[in-house]
């Protein structure tokens, strides 16, 4: 297959070098022997690129390996602490700002003023500002990721359409970012970046064939189908919120009529709260706040918030039920500010499962809640730029 | 990515070797230094494996390239019509075999009588009785290959649920076919395997982004992402006719309600044409012959014939908008029994897509009938013994 795709003997070296890096990122320290055995080349080929990449910093040697002394036992180390990257988070509203190290730490985090249509452009200007002054202030940083909305047409550079808030639809992010930080800087759709942090950071192990389905401001969805992110042509897929559940439900800012996102959003919800009154008065609060206060009614046994809790819930099983049947994973790992409603939507998703999905299919699922922190959002931008310097090392350390 | 994959020496020879097969495959006629400049592999290693690949009867020379005369001009040649494949395609109550080069020209293809649910084991030894003797009467058959209606469970080797006839549930494809020939035999999804029918054979060229949308019997989708299967980690993903456009509709034996294929497949055409009458008694008909009696009134101009296809193209066009949003092909590839509606069809499909696909992916999507003959169901499953040939030499020529 990928009968048109051409590699040069350059990018054979280059995917070389990321395989080693990505060994020891996943493997920890490991002797030459051991990566060149586990990856198939050969001694003098391992050798060769390991010199080239200890000279140029990316890499160092540690002691011998436990119980073994010889030459061969000298362990080769990624160091997760020494490089550092920023991840920039936008939801609709919110803008997350995060400093973490390779493996997923967090060293600090900055919330935005919750940003309104006329604020944009100001936001942007801020957000460039407090960037360079990380920069700035962290040697150690080596690249920017921003996670945005979907759909995110990734060669255009920007979002084809944000239901609520149509203002970030002429914004380019591409134009926006892409000179203005000393370092790289990487843009990917939010859930996507979501599954990408799950796949790098997730304790219980990496999938290989992972879910993460974003129920937040819109809903979205990350899919790695054996090892790769399923991206579509324009990098537009897995757009699971604009995904119909009803051919004659309620239109959406995209053109199609009963989108996912309608039911079981933090939007929706906010909406479906202004409207019916169950937890008081939600006007000024953050879609996020109203959410919490729906979910902490619920948590206090109120009855029309845990209905309302059960109701959300059977809707995000119904998204579930289709990325079961679409996309097949091992893992659907669920977060964001609908995921923090925790196990009676969680319950309430399962349910739909097993009524719906087809039975073979549902028992080799997983489906759970996010293990990672609630800023798990923003570490999914940090781990567009940590995938990327895992797999381009030449951008990083040149073509050593 | 792919972290926890190992590739061994083995492997990446085996992987260089299936490079030169697909570059002479897609490519015809290539001198070494031509396959080398494509492949990014040294002129050495190139002679080293294309050496070995004529040794084992996989390629051979050809005169002088034109218009070149030196030692590097001659050519290499992966001779498609030296090799025979042998596809099955299953649909509900269709069973076809078909004997095809590596090209996909067909040499013969035969239809079995309709099975019914009593004819299942009785159906299996007609099948592995007429492939034996195709293959006992054609010394270049190197491969089988078989398409089954999904969502097929690759690693078990059954069907997880068949709507319409419960039967073939029960039959195991692997078991019934692993060893039942002197060849190699592949089972694969029927979707999926017209999917590679398209990349292999469409005239169009090969496209990296690709869908195919089989409504037949049933209603599947196989989709080719950046030039690789959307597989699932069962190999049950892409299972469209399953994925819900109505979440309060019709319930399906699959488990879920509204289905899409309740409502586009012939199945469900058949049903409607059984319970209104619009073509008068179609009890004796298979699907495909009601289908087509209705295809063929709308095209004398029927009302009520041409109303229900047009209603068929807008359920078929629900299920393309969901497909757009979520994997985002480059081309959708309509096909099977209810594709041969023809334009009408085409034409319902594109005015709900107009209508509530997302602009900016909508206008990047080609959609279109599938150019390949009536029989691109069987030519499938000859696609799948064909990528296998071409992506795994050793298992047909040995560790060359």
């Amino acid at each position: 297959m990928n009968a048109t795709t051409q590699a040069s003997q350059a990018s054979v070296s280059e995917a070389n070098r990321a395989r080693i890096l990505q060994h020891l990122y996943h493997n920890g320290i490991s002797s030459r022997a051991q990566i060149a055995k586990a990856l198939g080349l050969t001694p003098a080929a391992i050798t060769k690129i390991t010199a080239r990449l200890i000279d140029a910093g990316a890499i160092c040697e540690t002691g011998d390996l436990d119980g073994i002394k010889n030459r061969r036992s000298i362990g080769l180390k990624l160091d997760t602490s020494l490089f550092h990257v920023i991840g920039v988070k936008f939801a609709r509203s919110l803008i997350e700002i995060g400093l973490f190290d390779l493996a997923g730490r967090r060293v600090c985090l900055e919330d935005l003023p919750p940003v309104s249509e006329d604020s944009i452009p100001a936001t942007l200007d801020e957000i460039r500002d407090r960037v360079n002054r990380l920069i700035a202030a962290d040697d150690a940083v080596v690249a920017v990721g921003v996670a945005v909305p979907g759909p995110y047409l990734r060669d255009e550079g920007r979002t084809a359409v944000v239901s609520s808030m149509a203002g970030w639809r002429t914004v380019n992010f591409t134009d926006e970012f892409a000179g203005a930080f000393p370092v790289p800087v990487f843009i990917e759709q939010d859930a996507r970046a979501g599954a990408l942090a799950h796949y790098l950071f997730d304790p219980a192990g990496t999938c290989e064939h992972l879910a993460y389905y974003l129920i937040g401001e819109g809903v979205g969805l990350g899919v790695i189908d054996d090892g790769r992110l399923v991206n579509g042509a324009q990098g537009a897929a897995t757009e699971i919120g604009h995904v119909s559940i009803d051919v004659e439900g309620v239109p959406c800012d995209c053109g199609n009529v009963g989108c996912l996102e309608r039911y079981c959003s933090a939007v929706a919800i906010h909406d479906e709260l202004r409207r019916t009154g169950v937890v008081g008065d939600v006007d000024g609060l953050t879609h996020a706040q109203a959410c919490q206060r729906l979910f902490d009614a619920a948590a206090d046994g109120d009855e029309a918030a845990c209905a309302l809790v059960h109701r959300v819930g059977r809707y995000a099983g119904y998204g579930c039920v289709t990325i079961l049947n679409a996309f097949n994973p091992r893992r659907i790992v669920i977060g964001d500010i609908v995921a923090r409603a925790g196990a009676p939507l969680l319950d309430a998703i399962r349910e739909v499962v097993a009524e719906r999905a087809i039975d073979d299919i549902a028992r080799a699922t997983d489906i759970t809640l996010s293990p990672l922190p609630t800023d798990a959002a923003v570490t999914g931008a940090a781990a567009v730029a940590i995938t990327q310097f895992l797999e381009h090392p030449s951008v990083f350390f040149g073509d050593v």
